[in-house]
């Protein structure tokens, strides 16, 4: 990793907790529509309209709402109360509000890189939210600026090298998806550092198979100070 | 303008329709609550709502969805049916499929500029419907990139011009809206072309007074041509 230039840090669940907070929000929202359907069962449709919707809404937060509140009609046969409706609409406002819970290690590593690598963020998610989380969050002040981007996938990456002006080659990701911020990186020439998160999201999962010696994994985000 | 490097443009309602659905939109979503109240009431509520929200959802059509969503259930008192619920997401989601409609004389004017300085577009709204839009447009292809702004205040002009390591006084924004593509551009030394459309929106407008020499407004983008 000798001729690295810019390290891109994924936002959620790399950088801070996120993935918790949309587990929580599921729980409350199963227990609202429990009269008509088992929570396990909520879950699954939720998901699935999540996944669904996700070609016209994008990732993020109020897609998850209006996916929610698509799933609550849905489930309940057109019988769900207006007054149900809203404590939805007030699960998804919650989370927009949440505070920001950094995660261990990670105002270390910033002060430790910040001056040495150009630093950015690079997330998927609403514009408006990530631009809150970040401001927020106390750490601004250790990035280059942010890349809010609808698309984690080889080509989203080989946009955002071109647009960096970099090669491909002195280009760092760090996160918690191996789907979305490892896998693309070693598919166009850059670079990786997995940094799992106890959760993870059933679309950002990947199958075994697609494991590979091409990256490195590590249990805590400190330990990419030792490759850099 | 003889040093301009960078032009950018607004998308929505300066390259293609987008205000006219909006406004299509609202008078969709006041028949469907017209048993509640005024057609007047309900359009004069929902921009309340709307305004509200903006903090939080930021601009674009999931907010707006979210936004009717929340009105209807307090203009009803909280007896709307869960099928009028229903009708009111498929307006949004129709929305997010809506075709682009080029406004007059855009190509003309992207074809006789590409080459000759960098073209940007800068807009709000959903990272991922401004993507689609563009991709849709068949204009993508005189465009450098695209910046997806979450305001389009001074300071994110500031920061913008920064990020494209140009000076103010190099850069040029073309766009139809007084408070968002040409005032604020003023303030910090760009310069700015307004191009106005038929309709904006009441959030848009601007006092007279703010109106000023040092901008020029022209009736059609063709025009801009002109002082290039």
């Amino acid at each position: 990793m000798n001729n690295i230039k810019i390290i891109s840090f994924d936002a959620d669940d790399t950088l801070w907790v996120n993935e918790t907070y949309f587990r929580d929000a599921e729980d409350d929202f199963a227990r609202l529509l429990s009269d008509y359907e088992t929570e396990n069962k909520i879950h699954q449709e939720l998901f699935k309209k999540e996944i669904e919707n996700l070609k016209i809404y994008g990732y993020g937060v109020k897609g998850f709402m209006l996916s929610m509140v698509e799933c609550a009609l849905e489930i309940s046969n057109y019988k769900i109360s207006p007054k149900k409706m809203e404590a939805i609409l007030e699960i998804g406002k919650e989370m927009l509000e949440k505070p920001i819970e950094l995660l261990d290690g990670v105002e270390e590593v910033l002060q430790e890189l910040h001056g040495k690598y150009k630093l950015i963020v690079a997330t998927k998610g609403d514009l408006l939210d990530q631009e809150r989380k970040l401001a927020k969050s106390g750490i601004l002040k250790y990035f280059h600026h942010t890349e809010v981007m609808s698309e984690k996938k080889k080509t989203d990456y080989k946009k955002l090298v071109k647009r960096l002006d970099i090669n491909p080659s002195e280009f760092l990701m760090i996160g918690n998806s191996l789907k979305s911020d490892v896998l693309p990186l070693i598919e166009i020439g850059a670079t990786a550092i997995h940094v799992p998160f106890h959760t993870t999201w059933a679309h950002e999962e990947v199958n075994e198979e697609q494991k590979s010696d091409a990256y490195k994994t590590v249990s805590s985000i400190t330990d990419v100070l030792k490759f850099l």
